[in-house]
């Protein structure tokens, strides 16, 4: 294994190790600027990367002075910490080539999941000791992702390329909002050419795609519904019960149509109300999603859920209110810049385990990014690297194949230097 | 207003100012000793005066310690709060008499409700500036019983009556949980006579009641359904959606067919379930009860939340656990005692503001009591007086006429000194 | 047995034999009229009886042509029995006593349900061969209660009592339609008292109650949703699911609050909707009724079926309809009245079998009778004869003690004859 | 217009106008006897063409008999409506081609819709007048099929063609249960080509598919449950009610899991229950389907439905029965049949409107034809001819572009001549 193999491999694990949630990737940022720190290139922290007002749901100055304590706990530089916690844990790393060229961006998403990871001893992380002790997981490949930009950082430190790279180490990719976040603090300015990475999604090991069709456009929601408490026994005609219109809502958001235009998912993803057994509950939440591969698809299915969430409200004569938390889109790939990073993967790897496209059934703000970038004329792709994975995403015992990595690498530096 | 009156109403709004959840009447434990001490009457407390492990629910040390910190704060005893918060909040004082005669048990209910307080002018506790800042509320009267409990154990404290009087400063009414949790460190044994007192019941200031009828059994219980995780849009195939599960089961639970046998409540009082918007919920719970004013249909609704919880679990194909969590029962007055409690109030009162019955819908363990006791050869009722209440029970505009604690400590005044 | 205990069961068995549906018991009516004909009574048939044009859900022509057939069929007068199909099913008689007095006005109900009797060898109509036959049945009585009536005519032919003896042979009591229908004829016009007696009720056969209490009051309701069609696989996101619409309205419909001030009973009796799997279904209707015991929550609970309909049909965005299609309200019995009929019980039967009042959970449209005579200054009562039924009533296995058919006779007589 | 094109358009319209449910198509299976009377074909009805003993809810004596009143009463062959009520609707026509080759089949549909056509005037069929009087709706273009499939036995009366043509007019392809009746008759034995072939599929006028593509696999199924009948307030809780039970079902199948493996089509598509708004109703019975283009995906929606409507009924403590009533299944052309039969068309029609493949978001039995075929080492496609449609299939305002009709019927004619 090679020296690169190996700091990518003992990366990967630190980060898998302390998974973060969104917007609280404080030791993970903070590991990123360590990395990048010595390296020829000029970083953006904080309100410079992202703007924390844009973001639905951002968590609170508790959750976050919480997150950083853990992460100063964990090893991760007090002051960045701070930083973080109170400006946001976007990292911005461009780096200049020796050579007029294009602007690249390539995102890295640096968010885990709120899973519970596996402990058995088959789970590889389990058996040699980098299993996450934080209750979150990297359940998606983000540790790889952070992994390979990283890498790529010290691999062009050289600057022997056309143009400029720009690194975007990205905050709540689960949640959709990092990017836009990001995006509205300009990291999307001047960009030509827009590369988005991921590994796994149950490709053989190694296995490239130049394209991810079949993006889901998505809205996250949330829902709340205040009734009027009452003695549950001594006064139930007096109560209105916000919980039974949850109930209504999440059977009715789980029954939304199907559609022959686009697949058609939808989720409530959390809920909670009530305060006490004995008591009619005058408050009740949830949140959940929807999403489709069509954009039009997706915007019925969430006008269902207004539908839905407004009548379960009116069956039990509740108040209720309805927020979009969060909306990604659709991507679709440039055929000039996918045929060029074919080109790249041939180059070095051969023809056999190139794919032009493969279905990706997720979402992904990479898609606000692409778009960003085409809106001004540039080119855009989302690229696979398979993963070998040994059970499917956001699962407790996900995992990728670490050799899968250094493919991921080398695919992404080639496609830099051999830009003109 | 004579000086006991006064007292009544400064020693409830400062129970009333500080209101606390069931098993966690730190302060409010505090203040019965703090009153209770120069009386001459013994004291039991914790592990003797009731048994956290026969509990379901029990608050976790942390709760409990985040309590005890809380009531010192607002001025409890640091010794005696780290005690209330070790063994239990319960309080049993017993006053001998100077004649021989029956044992007298008489229950005061001390806990509060998970209820913001209404903080509108025209709701007293606010304008007067008494109005709890816990988060909790004394909606239903519990704070006034206290006071009443205490003003009786200096009334008594002359000795003057026959027998031996029992005060039982009772947790977790509310959850009736703390009735079983004292009967259950033996403070039930020896009882001749048990009386349980409750202001409010919506009758006009002043007005008593020989016994309560139509008190409700209940069951209380909490339900766990455990499903898969998977991503929402990736392989929701794989999922098995706990979410689901539990809102079938609300919606079963609350259309439970109805009894010509006897009333039918039922409430889902809490939900919680999930973690993230994108993730098939793979974790969800409920809590709620059953009660009717007929055991058999108390039982009877208990068997429809088993079926329908069950079966919720089995149309999601995931895993469930139901346990019951709290049992209260019924209570048939015995008529001697009836008799006698309302000629006691004739002679102070006159007939005018008596009745021999009211309806209570509504669940008390004070019916565990009275079962003990009858059980063992003795006689139980449950008086009412009325408060005038502006609002319902469990309201947050909940509040009782001052001046009806008076008529409630010289009825119970005149029971025990006039009994043989 | 006597000649008229006799007649009472060949009547009895007769009509069981042959039950008829609401408004369609044609020939239950000529019977009726065949055993009045050559008794010294006015009859009123038709128009001069009812008013089809006030009934919701009148049976159409081609249902009463049928009816009228079969009827004949069974041995009824040709030209009655279509008479009775044009024009509707009551049959009021008017007895005139010798002598002047109050008019009374006893109601005899001759409708059946859709209930397939049980054919099992120790269910007694089977047994004895006079199990109904036409997919209906009578299990609530009625058909006894008719009997009471007939043998009443032929009792008071002597005319040996003052004032005069309306008996009023209702249709439609089951799904109270057929009350309303009668008053508006004029069939009230007059009438000083009224009686409604039922058999049953689970009291001991012979028991006899002076006033029926806790009748409840009900609406009945009908419900279509009217949503669009669409091939359910090639764009079920064009259609509007009627269906889905019955079904949460029924769920919500069950699931409406209790109440503390009277019982909910609520009910979805029948549901129907679509046209074939392969179609998104663009049309369902649902049936159902509330009751309580309480005029107010019987008003409440409609308000919430209102509400659930309406809501259910936004949920899936189907048009809708919700029509009250027949009402009852409570009776409040007259003292005066309740005492005189215990008091003629008392004078022939003893004290033994009579009670002042029992609860009967159920509604019936005597209590408009009721209301309407008792509007005009007169006075009412409902009473009930024990019949000792083997099964509750509405179950397949409802039969009565035939021999309390003598006792309900007899007290009726009484009444009218002691009246001055 | 040729005369060809004005006989296409004269059968279709007569057909159209009377529109015949699956298996009661009598007047539409006289009219092809009577067209292919006279023609050099041998004909096959009855037993010999289909077996009405496999199918699952076939219609009942009764109604076949009442069809064949109104066939007959519309212009129908006595006899052969008699026959066809009895014995089956299939009718299949064998034609010898001159020279020796392979057995073709081509497989025409019958049956109509339980839709009520529009009679707006911008509805062609209205306008001209050839509206569907028959309350059923011919709103998938299985008129036209039946009026290419004749004129196709017309122009090869000249049995100039190589081996034999067999044509399968087919009843019930709607339900998805004709073809499996007549494959049990033996119908497929011996073809060695199969072709469906279909009109409309929202494609412009005249385009020739050579494969549909997505063909749904489906099952569709019918549940009934029993409960116990009681009266709705005078003893709800002995009442078991199915129909509650067939709304949790309902709502449960509707909100059955998306697949990221295929589309996942639910429906509900009839319900029925209950006898009278004031009794618990004790039956209640509902049908629908579900459907996928992945057959493993059917498969686990019918295990869904399996485990919802047993939950269902077990939350209700009813009985309950479920049934797959009939299944279709995918299909997959074979490549060879693809080419020669686009190979046909480019000869006759040029490339310009040629297309290999288009999604067909439908289920058809066809698949259960090609099937058969292909394990018995046959080829089969399914081919689909755009017809312009102005609403979607199964639409009230439905219609065809009758031109297309003729460039099927060239096309299916050419593919037979050119055959080897």
């Amino acid at each position: 294994m090679t020296a690169a193999a190996d700091d990518l491999i003992r990366i990967r694990r630190e980060i898998h190790a302390f998974a973060e949630l969104p917007f609280l990737e404080i030791r993970t940022a903070a590991l990123v600027v360590r990395e990048l720190r010595g390296l020829p290139c000029s970083i953006r922290l904080g309100r410079d990367a992202m703007r924390p007002d844009v973001v639905e749901g951002y968590p609170d100055a508790a959750a976050r002075a919480a997150a950083a304590e853990r992460a100063i706990a964990a090893g991760a530089d007090p002051g960045l910490a701070q930083a973080f916690a109170e400006h946001g844990t976007a990292v911005i790393a461009d780096i200049e080539g020796s050579r007029p060229g294009p602007t690249w961006a390539i995102r890295f998403d640096m968010d885990a999941l709120p899973i519970e990871e596996s402990s058995e001893p088959d789970h590889l992380p389990a058996r040699l000791g980098f299993r996450s002790t934080t209750g979150a997981m990297h359940a998606c490949g983000h540790d790889g992702h952070v992994a390979i930009g990283l890498a790529l950082a010290r691999r062009l430190a050289d600057r022997d390329f056309a143009g400029r790279v720009r690194l975007l180490f990205q905050p709540a990719e689960e949640s959709v909002r990092g990017a836009a976040a990001m995006i509205s603090a300009g990291a999307a300015d001047g960009v030509d050419r827009f590369l988005a990475i991921h590994l796994g999604n149950t490709l053989p090991s190694g296995t490239m795609v130049g394209s991810a069709v079949g993006l889901q456009a998505t809205t996250k929601f949330a829902a709340v519904f205040r009734g009027v408490a009452a003695h549950a026994a001594g006064a139930p005609q007096h109560g209105r019960n916000a919980i039974a219109a949850a109930a209504v809502a999440t059977t009715g958001i789980l029954a939304l149509p199907r559609s022959s235009d686009g697949v058609t998912n939808v989720n409530v993803g959390t809920i909670s109300g009530g305060s006490a057994t004995n008591i009619i509950p005058d408050r009740a939440a949830l949140t959940g999603e929807v999403r489709s591969d069509a954009e039009a698809v997706c915007a019925q299915l969430y006008d269902g859920v207004t539908r839905v969430v407004a009548a379960a409200a009116a069956m039990h004569d509740v108040g209720h209110e309805l927020r979009a938390t969060a909306r990604s889109t659709t991507i679709a790939s440039d055929d000039e810049l996918v045929d060029q990073v074919l080109a790249c993967a041939e180059r070095r790897f051969g023809s056999e385990r190139l794919r032009r496209t493969a279905v990706l059934s997720a979402s992904d703000d990479a898609s606000l990014w692409a778009a960003e970038v085409q809106r001004a004329g540039g080119l855009a792709t989302y690229v696979l690297v398979g993963s070998g994975n040994p059970a499917p995403h956001h699962n407790p015992r996900f995992d990728i194949d670490e050799s899968s990595m250094s493919v991921g690498l080398s695919w992404l530096e080639d496609i830099v230097r051999e830009a003109r």
